[in-house]
């Protein structure tokens, strides 16, 4: 168990799911010493969260290499061996993002037919959400790994909004086809070969925060500079809209009132409703929590991965890419 | 003279920035039919206001190339012509940025010992500038270009903010130095031992808007789809706050109100204020206007022309090159 907050806020976290949610099923994974003083009478009592001790943690800044070879019973490691072993049904984890990535490929491996995994969030725009992938997870992407990432992300967009067409568009830095680099280039001509998927072109960073696509593709780099680059600019917009709101003695006195007025936006981008990035193109369901997750964030990817499960996305992903490899 | 709205907001914007700086001469480069019927008999008596016919126009979806072959007396040409022969100081275009920079390369050249010009502009973040680049110039970067990018910025935001000792960074997926694709970590080697420079390392893109850094170096593609994406983010949050205001009748009749309490931050982010980028490693001044500036954003990009023509921008960024080939 991971996480910039530690068990506590797990545990927490684990323990109002399960009220919200009367068919979860919670196995924490971690130090049995750190955990156990955490859970209730209660909470054992109930048979709906077991512990499962671990003796050894991934670090933020362990080497996604050597996590590899060394600590063979962290949590990490465990959790995704109970995935594999079919005694959970997906795994959810706060820790380093690289580390879970390398073990889950090795512990559970890849879907026949995907090269290489992706990670993918959804960011609210416009009142939807844009799935965006890869966040981090590939930095150099030739374009049959772009062109796998919009197979992978379509068919999870599809399963996870019920939008069973999502207009699929590639990030680029115009709209033109001769724009970009080469790889997005070769991947443009891909992917409008491809009649599976509903794609609609080249989209620019302004494009997708107007929602005019609902899959996004790029490679890793941009990817992962778009997502902390846009949580960046939000938060110090807010910052700036506090220091305006405690610097005015007008607005101290009118911000009641206003945060009651825009309480309906505010909610609508709560970053925490929309904590939970999918590993996709694994063989099991695999989600990364935001790391400074706190309870209901925690909360949400919960959620996040019971849908995943529910809708048994590796399967539906690997059908995705078995159609598409039929049909060549 | 390009831009999406016309030469009658250039003409107008040109004699706002008359009035604001006595020493301002401009010569509007443009269809005389078009252009001569905005200048008034005082436009022409002042004599600090001027105008070179140019036949043709290089049009928003004129590939690059193209633009170097054909069209020899379009407007964008004729201008940078004008630089080349010191006619003028500077030259700024609201036009086809991929076309200026492919022209401007041709007509004016590069300084000595650049590789590639890049884009560069300054967002406001924390109550100071930071100067990011390349912007979309040059979309595959080998570790020496983004080594030069970074000479280039950091001699340009010495000149343009009177920081002596700019603090340098390259936008990374991570601070760890083993993150990023493979022309990152080596041009973060090249960086580290530079002694010019104040190099403080891998920035991500919520760093740079914590302000960490005063100076940003990343491929243009990355950097384009950044600033697309924080366009996007910034007019998507401001559509959904006045949508929250519009649906409140509380939050209308207090919008007076609470636009007069916010007024310094929003002057500070007012994107008009940041118009103008600057093609760094030409021989001679080039400004990049935003297509879409209004007359207030026009005039900006104008103040900021000039100030690149005060310290001798392109004379600056040759010092700062040489001086680190004759270290070498």
């Amino acid at each position: 168990m991971g996480g910039d907050r530690g068990p506590r806020c797990i545990v927490s976290a684990a323990r109002r799911s399960l009220s919200l949610y009367p068919s979860l099923h919670i196995t924490l994974v971690g130090a049995a010493d750190c955990v156990e003083p955490l859970l209730t009478p209660a909470d054992l009592a109930s048979g709906r969260i077991v512990l499962r001790p671990a003796r050894e943690q991934i670090l933020a800044d362990d080497p996604p290499a050597s996590v590899l070879r060394g600590k063979r019973d962290a949590s990490m490691r465990v959790a995704l061996q109970l995935v594999r072993d079919a005694e959970v049904d997906g795994c959810l984890s706060a820790g380093n993002t690289g580390a879970l990535m390398v073990l889950a490929r090795s512990v559970l491996g890849t879907l026949d037919g995907v090269r290489r995994p992706a990670i993918m969030a959804a960011l609210p725009v416009s009142g939807k959400l844009c799935h965006v992938l890869d966040l981090g997870a590939n930095v150099d992407c030739p374009a049959e790994q772009l062109f796998e990432f919009a197979l992978m992300g379509s068919a999870a967009a599809a399963q996870l909004s019920g939008n069973s067409a999502p207009r699929v568009a590639l990030l680029n830095i115009g709209s033109e086809t001769h724009k970009g680099n080469r790889q997005v280039r070769d991947a443009a001509a891909l992917l409008a070969s491809c009649a599976q998927l509903n794609y609609i072109g080249h989209i620019e960073g302004d494009g997708l925060f107007r929602g005019e696509a609902d899959v996004v593709v790029c490679d890793g780099f941009v990817g992962n500079v778009l997502l902390k680059a846009s949580e960046g600019l939000a938060g110090y917009l807010q910052a700036e809209l506090r220091a305006a709101v405690a610097g005015s003695r007008l607005l101290r006195w009118l911000a009641p009132l206003v945060l009651h007025a825009t309480r309906a936006v505010r909610e609508r981008h709560d970053p925490a409703r929309y904590n939970g990035a999918s590993l996709l193109g694994l063989r099991g369901v695999v989600m990364k929590s935001h790391g400074a997750a706190d309870e209901a964030a925690m909360v949400a990817a919960i959620g996040h991965t019971m849908r995943a499960c529910e809708v048994r996305l590796p399967e539906r992903i690997a059908g995705c890419v078995q159609e598409y490899r039929a049909a060549l």
